[in-house]
């Protein structure tokens, strides 16, 4: 399948991610679910890849910054990130020459598709996180996943290892035709956005994913102001007007997490238990305590600090 | 000058727009500000068109409700609205045959223009206040509009009459190489925006307004919920998340007005008190009480209530 490349300019790493379509990705292999694939590989990617390689690669950062001032967490609402890269692609896909057919195809599937830019949204945060591994006595995390059985977490001065503790259950919304009832465990590689301080680290300047993940406005402010207890610092460029243009809290450390027992607090989607289906809801969902303690015991042992 | 008409499909009357460029319109005539003009006249506006006729007109509704959730206030932010027309008239543009260097042209321009879609806003309000004209008893009011001397409203069943008083100096934030002694007196007819209950009405949703306008997020909340006082409802479609999903407060109302002694909030553009320049800075304004009392007044007298 084709991926995006997404590069991190400073460092020279490189990230990936394929389209995010909501249906086969999360175990719903029907004809009408695959057409989506077979399009993308057929029509969407290849019009894309050449409007790319006609500019040298589009910068997200901006797209990044701008959406997260319009009201995108760059988890479940990336809806203002996807029409601004919808907007930066069409002229570029014209200079390129690609067919009157596919140009119309693909712009159509742009403009339409609200959660397009999380593919890059998630490509975009682990090639921010990655050059943050393996630095001595760094006790913050690089990543976070879940694979529907366990929630791990990696963290810088401890290289590769996963520390990890079953995954919980997400708290949230289901879409109709489907409850509690029907929800796996916590499950994705998604967290990476909440690893760099998006997702529900930014709930706070995206109210509009309440209506989602269920919560009030206040909660959400809450939240955010919450991060900054376990995280080190705050980003000089991607800024809350709701937070008074003050920056998202970035950097979480194991150390403030078991110190404090706050949590990072996650906004995703909710997946089936069973294979079959499309998405199913979204919610809220926090990491087990368990994860940072493990991370931190190993820290103490490693720097033989016991 | 071509033009835009945006039509109230309920009630069949029209209102018109130009297209916003910020400088020609706030009495900058230099050859490079004139220039936005002429292109508009020979490549944007007849591509525009050419995609509107293939359509059969454009759904503005689903823009703006879209928009209000993405932190548009849609007077001096429309960001996310002109991003989201943009990508709804590429697709229409290719299929009506724009030729490719206009078609390239008009999307780069829609693409670069965080305020194109200010001018349909202005009209959308316009073609949704003229519908409740001349409703007798109605002490609504149905338009707001500054000239830069004078800053008057009108209201439902006093038909045609404008009351107007002195129009205030605007408090607000100047672009570089410009201060409070070079700003005129609130002008425009762009508070057109808040008589339907956008603009500085739902600056708490909007918050990235503020590094234009200045103030703070809570403030910004707590006008919005200032503004409920002195409407008559709240309207069903438009809503704002960061207010629990309310909807915006519309209908201003010149009796609670004078009762509450509350005025309606208006963020608004600053022009230059001489002519030859653009846009010079933005700000926050609050109409005379004069205007309200000499409504109420007159009302009082129409309907033999001395």
């Amino acid at each position: 399948m084709w991926v995006f490349v997404v590069e991190n300019k400073t460092f020279g790493n490189r990230a990936f991610c394929r389209q995010v379509e909501g249906r086969q990705q999360f175990g719903d292999y029907s004809q009408e679910a695959l057409q989506d694939l077979i399009r993308w590989r057929d029509i969407w990617a290849p019009a894309l890849r050449a409007a790319l390689r006609q500019i040298g690669g589009l910068s997200l950062k901006p797209i990044i910054a701008r959406a997260l001032q319009m009201g995108n967490e760059l988890h479940n609402r990336s809806n203002a990130a996807s029409s601004l890269f919808a907007n930066a692609m069409a002229v570029p896909m014209m200079e390129a020459g690609v067919p009157k057919e596919a140009l119309i195809s693909t712009l159509d599937y742009l403009a339409g598709h609200e959660l397009f830019f999380l593919g890059l949204s998630m490509a975009s945060a682990k090639a921010t996180a990655d050059p943050a591994r393996g630095i001595k006595y760094s006790t913050v995390v690089t990543a976070m996943a879940r694979n529907g059985t366990e929630f791990g977490i990696q963290v810088s001065s401890l290289e590769d290892e996963w520390f990890a503790a079953p995954a919980p259950p997400v708290k949230g919304l289901f879409l109709p035709g489907y409850s509690e009832k029907d929800a796996g465990l916590d499950m994705g590689d998604s967290a990476i956005t909440e690893t760099v301080g998006w997702g529900g680290f930014v709930l706070g300047g995206a109210p509009g994913i309440l209506s989602l993940v269920g919560g009030t406005p206040e909660e959400a402010l809450s939240y955010s102001r919450e991060m900054r207890q376990i995280t080190v610092t705050t980003s000089p460029e991607f800024r809350i007007p709701a937070l008074g243009f003050e920056g998202t809290a970035v950097g979480i450390d194991v150390r403030k997490v078991v110190q404090t027992n706050i949590l990072p607090v996650i906004d995703t989607a909710l997946a089936h238990k069973n294979p079959g289906h499309p998405i199913i809801g979204a919610g809220l969902v926090r990491p087990p305590l368990e994860c940072f303690k493990k991370a931190l015991s190993r820290f103490a042992e490693k720097y033989g600090l016991n």
